[in-house]
């Protein structure tokens, strides 16, 4: 922000100058940051506002105090790039066959990860509808819904790099009973072959994107600082008869995921 | 979260029960929050646990404590639900007479409220092009750009809904010398508009969003409060020749924003 009603304190220009420098890989994993005499020279800048930047620095995870070798640059997380194109591609492997499905699901497409770099959790429980999921799915409230849990975590990081959370109305899942079992995950080909064994296409799918900080169980599976706030995305797939198929909620680290969508306008005649 | 290996605190249950019943209107604005007593009682929950579920209720601005009067619900804030056709719908209002694209703007649309209700804020300055946006450009680092903040206020809640700031080439934004004054704010029809004076039109807009906690600036122009987090939305405007036209960022505050996009698939035939 420029302009003189915008209060931007001194330490936050500092914190963002070396997050900067760490993000453009200047300052490498493993680096140690420069110490706080150096750095109160540096920026012309007091040793406690040099203590707040480094701060900063801790809680949006980019540093670390490492005892005895004082405040050193953490290694990089993963990024995620996430496009809504990653929809498409699921439905167009849908008829694949099993073991092309098997080879790669949407996370690898948007981290560029292999299967092998990945570590998959999956867990399922029934749950009754609330108001908000029984208006969404158009059903009685306490109508029993699948409720499952799902992690998906870097193993070079030993952390989750997204988190997520869908519902199905169970009696519509029960008709395939392998659906109802989370030792058949990861499902090759996704949620979107597993609604394809219950007859159910998928027409089109509605992002809606919210932010907030990590609840205490999120901030500990993505491994986040207090600094980090979350993008909640839900995710409502709608089938070709206008009917709610699933409901999803994924929690992603806001400092390293970007959600990207292309909107093409039509032209004006030349 | 379900399963045992995740921790949630029981304040925090509480906070998100309170919250729930505050934005079902069950608790109005102005209403008195249950005291702890009540409360520890209701949730079988220490009082320390009971003021940490009112702590978090009051960061995340939905209630505030008046002096003499206990902890009130305060007046709920503005929502903002923000889709892509507001860039098909600003280009479609480009070609409309002037006492027509006058009438509204994109946040009018995004928000259902006149243009009475609003207060809108512009600041021109330049600057020079850093490492990323002479990239986004595709011009030399150094490069004079024309760099714009809005605010867009809500008269009734004498705080801002949303926040941006926005780039332009200046010397393609200079072939028109009224787009370098900020006294031609609000310009009817807007960025979009203002293209169309340089011959400039909008072919796609690419949108890439991510979360962070807001800095103090941004808290104070949106006046939110230390437990909300900001959406950032980059929004990159690429003309039909393929050079990017302007470059721009809004910050919106995660808690009563929503961005929603629909993806159609193909369908399978028949």
């Amino acid at each position: 922000m420029t302009g003189r009603r915008h209060y931007r304190p001194r330490y936050l220009q500092v914190a963002e100058d070396l997050r900067d420098e760490i993000l453009r890989g200047d300052l490498a994993a493993g680096d140690p940051l420069p110490g706080e005499p150096v750095l109160a020279e540096r920026y012309h800048l007091s040793r406690t506002s040099v203590r707040d930047a480094i701060k900063l620095l801790r809680d949006w995870g980019l540093v670390r105090a490492e005892p005895g070798r004082g405040t050193r640059v953490r290694t990089q997380r993963q990024r995620v790039r996430r496009t809504p194109e990653r929809y498409q591609w699921e439905k167009d492997r849908v008829r694949l066959p099993e073991h092309e499905r098997r080879t790669a699901g949407a996370t690898e497409k948007d981290t560029g990860l292999k299967v092998d770099d990945l570590e998959f959790h999956a867990e399922y429980s029934t749950v009754e509808a609330g108001a908000d999921l029984a208006e969404r799915f158009q059903v009685p409230v306490g109508t029993r819904l699948l409720h499952r849990v799902y992690w998906t975590s870097s193993v070079k990081e030993g952390a989750a790099l997204t988190l997520a959370r869908s519902w199905l109305v169970y009696d519509v899942a029960a008709a395939n009973p392998d659906l109802l079992d989370a030792a058949n995950e990861p499902w090759p080909g996704g949620t979107q072959h597993q609604l394809h064994t219950l007859g159910i296409e998928v027409d089109h799918v509605i992002d809606e994107i919210t932010a907030r900080p990590p609840q205490p169980d999120e901030a500990h599976i993505l491994d986040i600082g207090p600094g980090v706030s979350v993008l909640v995305l839900r995710k409502t797939s709608v089938d070709t008869e206008g009917r709610v198929a699933e409901v999803a909620e994924t929690v992603l680290p806001g400092d390293r995921t970007e959600l990207v969508y292309t909107t093409r306008l039509e032209r004006w005649s030349g």
